[in-house]
């Protein structure tokens, strides 16, 4: 069931540590069929060298699991919260990187600063608000899906474009076409926030890029005009 | 003697290196056989690609060297405090991981800022008081494991739901259920303290993580209810 | 065509992962050859683990593409203006090194704090100035590179001497008589940049290194008298 | 000619880019045979992977070359002022090691803020005073020696004791009774001052060691009495 699926989550997952994004188990990617409805997610609490991708767990979009001898991730269902409400995102990722930690504790967007920023990131990267105690009490995890999707609306933000988001007091969220993709952009992210981090102790005054730097950085990786890579334009996604 | 718990605390000292947490032979794992009341405790100062299980040393709950040709860590007195005094810890790490005696040198609590903390400590972990001069000049390892345990009685932390200290100006100490989940323990320490460093740089208002959060991330993972990982619940141990 | 040269360049982009330079594929190291007035450079957007000596793109100096199947660096506008405007360089990279950025997005320049700066770069490193909305929206590339060579004619330097500039909000660039020089000055750049951030942190009192200072460690290293390493003079380059 | 002592020196200069303290060249280990006064220096600028015992220079204590192809570091003449001045040293190291060299330019000692400190220095390392126009315009790297030699002599410190300093706007030179054991304190000295940078920036009160847990620490390792590790005293040398 979804062997090929299940093997592209497994690679993506193996990629965390590669990428020095996780600590012990500290992650997971998951990925979607949509013509199916069933997305495919790590099993909860596995260490990454004893992981094979027959141990993926297929769950549906009500959040029930549907194949898989191990526990899901106990965060399937922000998974599939996040899956329900952005309806064009392939793969989604989360870890507790330390660089993006450290401003989600500190309830801090991650602002854009540069042009790696840019480049995958539109926008400043925004801090979802801490969950209250009610959210905490019951329905945790889909709780923390649901505060992802709300500063979306708030802020008028584009999912496509700004694919990542952080928790406060938590962490990193991110996503992308393919879990793959959203493995890229949790790396970009984690990069970005050491980055940024050192900028604002160097100097906090004027720094914000351009609307008009964005733009440019922005479209050159992404979309009809994209001229960045072997292909010249990327219309079919944004990351 | 011992065969077994040898090999366990062998492992878990080499993990040490491994795990980033040790420079030279700066570290040292114990663990303990409850119904014999002996430990066994890496050997002082051996390089840590030179060891092996037989080098380990077994200890009495007196402090007296039961078994090895080598001498024990010079730590062996704080051993010893702790496992009389927390009677319920089956393994103790020391280690001088920097980020965490970046802490204890500016005698800080590591505080509870994010949720990474929260799923292995469930208060801050304390900064114990320094060694005054009289408790530095006689008996100086055994004040070290005596300033730990008056920390946690005065604060009235619970020591298997916060399994570590730091001793200020000194470094960590942590402990677990076995050598294994000591090493994990202080892994986490760590990362929680290189994580907060930097929080505290981007803000020092207003970042406590509630009680609820506590709460709900410690239980997640600790406790009759836990539902992270692979089995149901893990009501033995705290870690 | 220029197989050796193709072979210096791929091997000086081989470099930036190994130097730590490079996340992905966010770097790019062109070579020229003077005498054909043509430079090859990498294509853009390939993994370095996938890049071959033959997939480097050769390139002329009014920035058209004479051979290779695959697109070249979105940056080489960039690279073909510094190379016309800075007649006696062999080799540039650009990178997106982390601590470099840190400056970058900062707008500052790394300065002169150290010997370890003054061996490679005998005055700081400018931060030249951010592109407005018009250098962006059209031949953004290109505009890099004229605010790099502004930027060097406004303060006077000696582009030979300082052989790197940071464009503001972006990344570093850094030359050289040789791609395999560029990316030894890359590297500089990036140690020197780690090391400054920490020392602005300690003080920003009267740290500046004072010319004489200057004067010697450069001169150590570079010009007639040089008289580090096992050539009794490098007069031929300043690298 | 002092084949052994070649031996130990090229060991000791290749264990420099395994513990992280050089990049490129940036680095160099001397051992000194005393009856002969004799020492072996690394090479000036050759690469650490193209280094041999037999590209060892051998110099004499006026600072002549005794034997060797190639030019000994051009570090020399400081190595030749502090084996003449520090006449129980066995081997002397310098490295551009960049905490070291962040405290170097910043003109601050390494103060003694936590037991790892106390265990290898007994007390702050000095950061030496930078060198004025005159110093550096003539007999530099001698001057380089005499300014270490001078503030040890001027703060009435014992260099058995503290085996390091730092010269101001340049970076650490450590030494020890042997090449290795210089190492292994140029080691220390950069997990301490990295220890030292993050606490100074949590806080800069009342964070210096108290003089009995220098005494402690240093003494639980050094001299007649040291309990550490596997030999039950360690009377001949300090480290």
């Amino acid at each position: 069931m979804l062997e090929q699926l299940k093997k592209e989550v497994y690679e993506a997952n193996m990629q965390l540590p590669q990428l020095g994004l996780v600590t012990f188990t500290w992650g997971n990617v998951s990925g979607i069929d949509r013509e199916q409805g069933l997305f495919v997610i790590k099993p909860s609490g596995v260490e990454y060298d004893k992981l094979t991708p027959a141990d993926m767990v297929v769950v549906d979009l009500a959040g029930k699991v549907v194949e898989g001898k191990l526990n899901p991730s106990s965060d399937t269902p922000t998974h599939t919260y996040l899956y329900n409400h952005f309806p064009k995102i392939g793969g989604i990722v989360h870890t507790h990187s330390p660089w993006a930690v450290a401003f989600a504790a500190a309830k801090m967007d991650i602002p854009a600063l540069n042009t790696t920023h840019a480049d995958t990131f539109y926008t400043d990267v925004p801090a979802a608000d801490a969950l209250n105690k009610e959210e905490i009490a019951a329905d945790y995890e889909c709780n923390t899906g649901k505060t992802i999707v709300r500063t979306f609306k708030e802020r008028n933000l584009d999912y496509l474009a700004t694919p990542a988001a952080l928790v406060s007091q938590h962490g990193p969220f991110c996503w992308g076409s393919t879990p793959d993709k959203a493995v890229y952009n949790a790396k970009v992210l984690e990069v970005v926030a050491e980055e940024d981090y050192h900028t604002l102790q160097l100097t906090r005054k004027n720094c914000e890029l351009p609307q008009y730097l964005l733009d440019k950085h922005y479209y050159r990786k992404h979309g009809a005009n994209a001229y960045y890579g072997q292909t010249s334009a990327k219309s079919f996604s944004h990351n």
